[in-house]
């Protein structure tokens, strides 16, 4: 299957180390709360979990920042964990306290019993998302699908929601490795199937979004957190070749180079890890995306500029870059100062690409 | 100066990497709510602040894990934030909630009006406690003294607590960078002074608590982070040039190699990175302390044995490795798993020293 043929494929030749003309850019989190027309369409909905199920407001609130700025690509409105809210856990968001589920998996008889759900009905709701996107977008931009990791669905499965320290998850894994595999392979194949349907309805470019991998040890970290990815990424080349897969564990900084060798085409950074070290681990196996802290775009405009200008250097010549902060951005940010940042990526970074 | 002479100085001469028969261990919180003596004790002190500010009970928590377990140095019982509380900030905690201050210094003037205080009069129960504390040893261990970093104690001094993104604290850096240093160069001298006081009372080693240094990116870590830290260990050098030093960033797994030339002994791990990692980066300059996941105590015994086994397997043979946990151990903790943990690494680390 050869790549969707896009207007501005900027970011799809990045992702595959191809020459680009400038550096591509996109933010996480580019449709959420930092934005009055998300927040306005977000009380329309009346929830997070409805506005993510209501396939035309999700594709709305996807399309509300490309109206904006000259982002380089959309990424699908949804959450990281669709999948255990399908198996029945029951997903909810208390104010301030992030994901809740009313369900949790915690011993090995909970784990056996736990089904992997018929994904193409369960979620049909995401793809549909993705095909009115996909038909909106039209020929313009490549959209982004993503799902949470395994070994991050596997903490809010097994501790009920965000946690400082994974105590249980963790415990899971030392006490328990035989039903925290068992889990995994649940996860492992639902979330390929839940990509590859994704990829189907329009996707052209497909995240694994790890966030908690950094939480765990090296050797826990190679077992539990990228080997179940790397599955994922076999499965995900055998049906869609063409269709460039990033994975993201926020915080590992010292497993990039295990990571450069899953057959991921993209790695996310975050900020703890400079562009110009990372580029020297991975070589050239993989393209980079990030890293800019989100707190950058509390500063004034000189002062994103100058951080903008930072990470360019840091990668330095050449292509396989993609631009992005190293987290979502966060609601208390000036929606101009994004356009800040989006104006110096513009500006800027043709000179590294020449 | 010499070392003071003491009949188990293992921890000293592997922090400055001379042959030792087997791998000193202590533990970051080894004097903590996991024991059910230090509840006690804390209970008739009152508050935790209370106790810390009391020598004669701050000694006795002190010494309570000594009782119980083989361990090869005793850390003085108090909290990073004493210096900031000696600046007027009102340190007090809530419960569930970690550390707070009554008052905050966010602005230039805020940081203006900050005066350092007479350390040895506004400390003076620090150092009271420290004396007790090496009277009380005499001869048979050595004894930690300690302190938060100046970029630590500043995210607590900005923010008022703690905090998961540290806006405020980072916003300070990037927009008023003359008001951070301002603050920092204060926090240097103020910390200078009261570890060199804590040596003059008896503290053999010290060391450098730096819990939110991995927070930052590459160039702000540099900046704002490591280079007062630097100017501390100078500090300490020049009066007490055979104390070694300890140095622990957590989570700053990218900057162990600017770390290990600032002149520090030593450095502290979490398990995010590998010690067979961190000693390739690190080469022959600093000793390496650290890095089991509390959450390994959550295991069964064999479990942490076999992971004390990893740990050493990962130093490998050779000195200069200080055992300990990557960060403090956790109230839910049973006594006896850390038994066997210190248990382990008596039995098994002496291999690594032939």
């Amino acid at each position: 299957m050869a790549l969707r043929e896009l207007r501005n494929d900027l970011l799809l030749r990045a992702l595959k180390r191809l020459p680009t003309e400038r550096t591509p850019v996109w933010i996480m989190r580019q449709a959420g709360r930092y934005l009055p027309e998300y927040r306005a369409t977000r009380a329309q909905a009346g929830s997070f979990v409805q506005l993510m199920k209501n396939p035309a407001l999700a594709c709305e609130v996807t399309l509300q920042p490309l109206r904006r700025f000259p982002l380089d690509a959309a990424i699908l409105f949804s959450d990281i964990l669709t999948i255990p809210d399908a198996m029945g856990l029951g997903l909810y968001f208390e104010e301030g306290e992030g994901p809740r589920f009313q369900r949790t998996v915690r011993s090995p008889d909970e784990v056996a019993a736990l089904e992997v759900p018929d994904i193409k009905s369960e979620l049909s709701y995401v793809f549909e998302t993705v095909a009115r996107i996909r038909e909106a977008l039209g020929d313009s931009l490549p959209l982004i699908g993503f799902s949470g990791s395994p070994w991050t669905l596997m903490t809010y499965m097994v501790e009920g929601g965000s946690s400082r320290d994974f105590k249980r998850a963790k415990s899971l894994l030392y006490r328990e490795p035989d039903a925290a595999h068992a889990l995994l392979n649940k996860l492992v194949a639902a979330i390929t199937q839940y990509l590859i349907a994704q990829a189907d309805a329009g996707a052209d470019a497909l995240m694994l979004f790890d966030s908690w991998g950094g939480a765990l040890s090296a050797p826990l970290y190679l077992e539990f957190s990228l080997h179940p990815m790397q599955r994922i990424v076999q499965g995900l080349k055998a049906v869609h070749p063409d269709v460039p897969v990033i994975v993201f564990s926020k915080g590992a900084h010292a497993m990039l180079d295990p990571m450069a060798r899953i057959g991921a085409d993209a790695l996310g950074l975050d900020w703890g890890i400079s562009l110009h070290q990372a580029r020297a681990l991975v070589a050239d196996r993989v393209a980079l995306q990030g890293n800019i802290d989100p707190a950058v775009l509390l500063a004034d405009r000189p002062r994103i500029r100058a951080e903008v200008r930072l990470a360019l250097e840091s990668f330095g010549h050449g292509h396989g870059h993609v631009f992005n902060l190293g987290h979502g951005i966060t609601p208390d940010v000036d929606p101009e100062h994004l356009g800040a940042l989006l104006a110096a990526v513009h500006d800027l970074s043709p000179h590294f690409h020449q």
